[in-house]
């Protein structure tokens, strides 16, 4: 492993530290193909599981967040003491209007002792992956036993993703799709053709939810919004309810929360950005890392809704990033970006530009004559 | 400019938006060197007055500090509702013993309306002409009339950009160098030799202020030091105090700072990390955009001491990132950087790995029919 060899060997450590690894939006789309997605997914879902398990060891902080008009620019970091990692993203769901995505990515992960980047990736390919993962991790503690039909209420960027991760890790089969738009539906169906899959497109949500045993909402209409209301959800249904990710975009009815068990990734940022922020603070939710530890219960009752508020949190970046660096070093494919200044005497920065920098002066010195006269 | 033609056409805007603009480590130097290193500072500090005259435009907030054993990484964020910017950046005081640098840094700047990034640049370089060219700026403001001698105390990588600012901006034309590593001071006299500057090494910190009509201190050690006490600095002179610049780490003696009118960029960051965290928050400060607006005074008197208690804020970093933009674009010298995954449909994500992802399925599942055997 890359991070073993690091800590045996200086020498090979300074050098890994002067050469930033960079994942372009291109070999990110090429590894996932190499490797392939579900396999991707699979290995994710074990690194976010592995960080969520070591919970205490990281920093946690709500994620600074920069509300416009039109959408939010976030940054959100975080560190495990020996590694530190921020994810840069942005959400504006009237980009899609101008041919642009309404969520775009990059993320950093830096070395602690030293402070250098060790990787720039892209993460606009790498959230949707991630936050799949992420879905079906948190499922496999909270769905009902054997799910076969999933409900996927909104048919964007992340839904084929979604619908992938369900399959892999839950075993998923049947796939009920809609959306406001049908394109958007028809699209994620062609998609995921050959997949094994058996995807149907509903009429409206009421009969995309109509015997799932999982039900997830992904839309992305900035507001406050009834995607399930109560009386739409049968007792026993596990709803994955990742669409409702900042303050004022919701998807749930507040009277269906309070039918549920609701479990979250950070109640701090939750109660900020989920389903949740509807309800008073007194309203118990369950935060997964818990569940992961084996210190609380997830799905108690074959009977019990369960809701997974999810937002998206720093942890889950941290992993992805992890994963990558570690995966595209043992593939023997990282490529390096020229990001930072590399003086030979690091207090003499100044040498990179002081030749020319010499005779600039001189043109300088030139120009001031010229003035004088 | 850039801008306007951005505004007035919005094609363009999409496709200026579709491809992140990205000035390497080694394109920094190569502009700085083609520009001239005097030429730069004086642009960057008329950037910066014009952002600081319009102060009150910007969100503002103390930066996102991961503190750690040795050192601290940063997140500095800034948006003045048209464009949003945050430079990442390390202070690792103990690197320089592995060959490592003590700061590392880079920025990006973002369109806010769409959330996409348009600049990802190297900010090592940049931000010591950034930081030079802010401490000139304030000085014009603060410094005696007529500068001819500075002490620079500290001689590290930041010293021969604010050597060179200082001539730029001022006039100064005599340094005197002390540092506790005279290598240190011998790299920045030869790196500054044919500038038209009379420079000499001094033995000792006494030494090297007496005489001086200008005091920087940027020194490095991560503890609180005093490079200056009450009693080092004569009636009217103006200190450049930049090293004292995070929680734990100041330059200054206390009693030198109560004899003194104390200038700040950001109260409320300067009181976390600048020289005045020695001091009660009831010591009044003034914010430098006061002064630049002309709503305040700068130096009242000859015999006054000022202090420029510098720490480096966001909206500095925010004029270096949008001046670096403009500029490369002017000289047809922007490249671009691969950073965010383009689908043809915004919402169709997948399709970036959709082909290969169909075949990998089936692989999977001859996988898993092997391993049912």
């Amino acid at each position: 492993m890359i991070e073993d060899s690091k800590s045996r060997n200086p020498v090979l450590k300074i050098q890994q530290l002067l050469h930033t690894t960079f994942i372009s939006a291109q070999e990110m789309a090429d590894v996932v193909q190499f490797k392939g997605t579900q396999t991707i997914i699979k290995e994710l879902a074990d690194y976010i599981k592995q960080d969520f398990l070591r919970w205490d060891h990281f920093d946690k902080s709500p994620r600074y967040a920069s509300h416009s008009r039109e959408g939010v620019i976030e940054l959100m970091p975080t560190s495990d003491g020996e590694q530190f990692s921020f994810k840069y993203v942005n959400g504006h769901p009237k980009n899609t209007k101008q041919g642009l995505q309404t969520v775009t990515a990059f993320g950093v992960l830096s070395d602690v002792d030293s402070g250098y980047p060790i990787l720039l990736s892209e993460m606009t390919l790498l959230t949707a992956l991630r936050t799949a993962a992420t879905s079906a991790l948190m499922a496999t503690f909270l769905a009902p036993k054997n799910p076969q039909c999933m409900a996927m209420i909104g048919c964007g960027a992340q839904s084929e993703f979604q619908i992938l991760a369900f399959h892999t890790l839950l075993g998923v089969q049947q796939i009920r799709l809609f959306d406001v738009d049908i394109q958007a539906a028809m699209k994620c169906q062609s998609n995921l053709a050959n997949h094994g899959l058996d995807i149907v497109i509903c009429q409206n949500a009421s009969a995309a939810v109509a015997g799932a045993h999982i039900i997830t909402t992904c839309t992305a209409d900035k507001k406050n919004a009834t995607i399930l209301s109560a009386d739409m959800v049968s007792a026993g249904v596990h709803i994955n309810a990742i669409g409702g990710d900042c303050s004022g975009k919701t998807e749930l009815a507040a009277d269906l929360l309070r039918r549920a068990e609701v479990f979250v990734e950070y109640e701090p940022q939750t109660r900020i950005e989920g389903d949740i922020q509807q309800l008073p603070d007194s309203f118990e939710v369950t935060e997964m890392h818990e569940v992961i530890k084996g210190r609380k219960s997830g799905r108690q009752e074959p009977q019990q809704i369960t809701i997974f508020d999810g937002v998206g949190f720093a942890i889950e970046d941290f992993s992805a990033l992890r994963y990558m660096y570690n995966m595209v070093h043992t593939l023997g494919r990282a490529k390096s970006i020229d990001l930072f200044s590399r003086p030979a005497d690091p207090r003499d920065l100044f040498a990179l530009i002081a030749e020319k920098s010499k005779s600039t002066s001189s043109e300088m010195d030139c120009l001031a004559n010229a003035e004088d006269l």
